[in-house]
């Protein structure tokens, strides 16, 4: 894999030289006491930057979705989300085996919902439905080619769910993606939202975890579900520490991802085995073939060293990151330029 | 309630005077023993008519329903069904709640799913999906104004369930108005579904109660699963001896019924308040209104002692059944004319 | 099994000619829609004898229990109860299946709990352990041979649960049995239960079912569970109206079965084949034989046309009711005393 | 804490300068992906020392046990295991939450069972019974202060499991410590358990993690569940990195952790303050006291830079690790002297 130009995710990044050296530096203790002071600094810190009272820090972001849901659901209610979003798709039916929640699917476009839509899909008190107990957004919708919500278009949203008593949970895989993109500013975030859910390991390029936010009293319950999940680490320090490491150094850099996924997104509009293009907002870019499976897109790809996904059943996803420099982007405009010439 | 026309289900029936003398004339055992002979005589009579190998009688179609999907599935499975479904939409989040699975709904027209609409929501092998476990069709389709399937659009389902090792389920809520309908052969369900859920308190007009059909080893530990939801009853057969009753004299009087809906329908597609009548296949008739609201359709309807329940916030829904007679249908056709001629 | 007399159980009784003629007579209609005006009788009453708000008809005990058990608990929770109690022992593992709970098993004397015992098996505040949410009596105790607990036994436990927040729930599946001998008044049960599970099958007759009393709020939140559950009935008025028979003349006649279940103890007690019999106090007989296995025990018995059952691996129960009169008595006596004249 | 003893787990270590290292070379990848060649050596490296097909890497000992408990049954059965075991008391209620079953404790001497206890505790073939489907025994019993099973105390219980057709768990959060007490063969192992639970972060000394083993099936099934309590991590090698360290330069030294929890005990049990010292077989002292509270005695320790923990309400543990030298075992064994002669 050395050599191999990876644009499958941004999940793929290794430590930096100098997140490795934080990281050995961490000191640590056992966190299920609550005695590591790294991973304490991190679950306050990142609180600190969504405006929020607390954090927990976990191994993975679907611990930290699937923590949110169950703390803020009983069993037998339904949680609204877009039909795209991660929660449904790819936290292998989480919510039904960890929460025994229902889902009411919405299709917003590009999976980015509007308060209108996310009002029609309120239950009524009727005992034959499962009871309305959640409204969860994305930000940014991974599915949705990396869309974005802006804060207003929060904020509607928001005000919806106090009306009706619904908390509102952020899947924030990709926020700092959408802050960036945005230019919101991440401290109204605490405002709007009960529980954020803030990936390290993606574009931020630490190796591990998430942190999950929300009031004192919703992570004092969070830490009964992680315990039982299994997610308490014990000398966890080493991977906060490049949580840390990264908050500081890695946001700013975003806008550089975002940048190449645009030339990216371009190029490939250009080409002839290019069926359509989804308007590229972040770091991920999302298109359609024709001419061509996409298994012999990704082979001829591959055989150049360059990994791309499937997704879905005709589409291929890339997503830019920390470790897609310049000289990589020009490489694989290149490769693409060559491919689209060959006969198919 | 006395004197009302009631439309709005057909569980709304209550027993004849032939029916009730049948449940007081019952032979009755403690059935949680095993030994209430009226009981199993039911069971036995449902698995013939299907052509399956046994049943257990519950107090309702959800619980045949919930019992189905817990023994055909494993936590962290996931359901295909249409998104109309009444397991899906009414039977108070079950999936999720008994079973802890998720759903992959498909929509179908009017609710009859086709193959290639189930093979396409079958998931691959990957632990980011739930893994698919059961496909569950509903004869007729309540929400689908009472569409239903021949067996000849349910044959190729049954055969792709097989090939990928998939169970088949029929919501069988309203079976006996598909078989009618369809003329099809109750016997040959038998081969194509692992298990039938068959409602004795609806069209046919018990007071009380659903059988599921499956194999021996099914039903065994259905029995299991009806025990620890509670759904365990002493001397029920006073219930089932109703149900014995319905099989005999209340099926192929069913197409009375269909043809009363369809009287409704032609008459209700010239009113003036009505936008647009679903086609009746069956008992059910679903229309939506224009110039009137559905509140003041109904409240106009029960000044007039007739009721009808509202389908979604458009709909109207009427379900024929038993106690609606011709003199009743008379009536109703009646106030609807004058209603129409009412200034709104 | 005409002329068997059966001591297996209080459930197996069936409606007397007299309670037959008021299930006929009851008036009916659709309990889901809230409609049946005979189930909301014997709701209304059997909240009323209990002092308590509210109630819910449901087909069995085993489900009043567990939803009491659903609607006071949360997923992660832990329940106190007796290590002989019939929601541990006899409903199927439903406090893990339905509720997700565990259980922190107490051992009082013959099942009876005191409050010193109970508050030693709640679980301080940390996340190791699951959080205790509800203490649950059995009164009488079926695997404690009956015994039962007076009203001043319960205060105080009551008074514990209040101080720790804990609600406190009650299993009468043979709560007439223990007011009965207790000469306490029912009605001041609704001041010490949040909820109550009585049951209408056993000692009093019935042939089917369970009310759940408890407050409006916690009734209406039962209603949601007995739907996913299944347990929801249509024209149930015919299974109240046994109940409110069985309500109004069967309670008072408990007494004789207790007398005759202290008869026939000390009947056993000397016999050599019978090692212990455990105190009677209401109208469960548990004993234990040397000399002869259970199976032969029983054997023995069921040559003379009578039915007991084995409890546990060497102890036998009988249980009276009101189908076991004098003549019955005698004859099961003249057995007794043969069986234990014969060489073994 | 710089300067604390900590005895109160051998959970507390941090890794020694050489493992650190050995974290900071690691070769990593994203796992999730199933790319990071460190997890996968470390895996492999687990499975082959106690003679098993695979292995998984996971954040805590908890997940490792909780998956095994959710691979090896289904909702409505039952799980025996001793009342100390650290499945049924310190994980949070997960056998109930994670896996929906019911627990049927058996009392062995300090949590060693035996065949015939583990025989009594199956369940008869009866829906009343929750049905039993696993046996899980822990090796060594934390709660049973440090006792372990040999390998022959274990093939009678594996040839039951057997013939039952039961799998078999085991909880090895120190199985290290139990091979090295009864020098018995790890690569056994592998023939008698279906699943075993290995902790890197106890007497191993490693910062985070424990290793589930089983068939490839098993491993497989794993996987999924893994993945949706959120124990997925990414470029997790650089903890793996540890584990393998532990693996090779951490086992042969735990005799020097029981030669020191011998020493403590003896000690102990010469003071007038100690009640009772349970016999200590690996590296594990509890005791209880008299004339002086846990609380007192706990505090007296703390303020001479020593830490042990409650256990239970009367009792105090100790556990011996890699960090507490000579030097700290002789501060111990001083101010314990010290503690005794004050007056109290």
């Amino acid at each position: 894999m050395k050599n191999m130009i990876d644009l499958r995710s941004d999940t793929v990044t290794k430590p930096t030289a100098e997140m490795l050296e934080a990281m050995m530096q961490a000191e640590v203790g056992d966190d299920v006491f609550g005695e590591d002071p790294t991973v304490r600094a991190l679950e306050e810190k990142t609180a600190q930057i969504f405006g929020m009272e607390a954090g927990i820090f976990c191994p993975s972001g679907t611990m930290t979705n699937q923590i949110a849901i169950k703390i803020l659901t009983q069993p037998q209610q339904e949680v609204i989300c877009d039909k795209r979003s991660h929660i449904y798709n790819y936290e292998g039916g989480g919510i039904a085996f960890n929460s025994l929640c229902s889902v009411r699917l919405v299709d917003g476009p590009r999976g980015i919902l509007s308060k209108e839509e996310i009002e029609a899909a309120i239950n009524s008190d009727d005992i034959h439905y499962p009871q309305t107990a959640l409204v969860a957004l994305e930000n940014t919708v991974n599915k949705g080619g990396g869309a974005y919500y802006t804060i207003d278009q929060i904020i509607p949203i928001a005000d919806l769910c106090k009306k009706h008593q619904l908390p509102l949970h952020l899947d924030g895989a990709r926020v700092f993606n959408a802050l960036t993109a945005s230019s919101d500013d991440a401290n109204d975030y605490g405002k709007y939202f009960n529980t954020i859910s803030v990936c390290l390991s993606k574009g931020l390029g630490a190796p591990v975890g998430s942190v999950l936010l929300g009031s004192q009293e919703l992570i004092k319950k969070a830490k009964r579900v992680r315990k039982v999940l299994g997610g308490g680490m014990r000398q966890a320090g080493y991977l906060a520490a490049a949580g840390i490491y990264a908050l500081d150094h890695h946001v700013k850099r975003l806008t550089e991802d975002h940048q190449k996924a645009s030339v990216l997104a371009d190029h490939l509009k250009e080409m002839s085995l290019v069926h359509e293009v989804l308007p590229v907002e972040t770091n991920i870019v999302i298109f359609s073939l024709h001419n061509i499976s996409t298994t012999d897109f990704l082979a001829g790809l591959k055989e150049k060293d360059i990994l791309a996904i499937p997704f879905g059943k005709h589409d291929i996803r890339m997503v830019t990151h920390l470790e897609f420099d310049d000289a990589k982007l020009e490489k694989v405009l290149n490769v693409l330029k060559k491919m689209d010439r060959k006969p198919v």
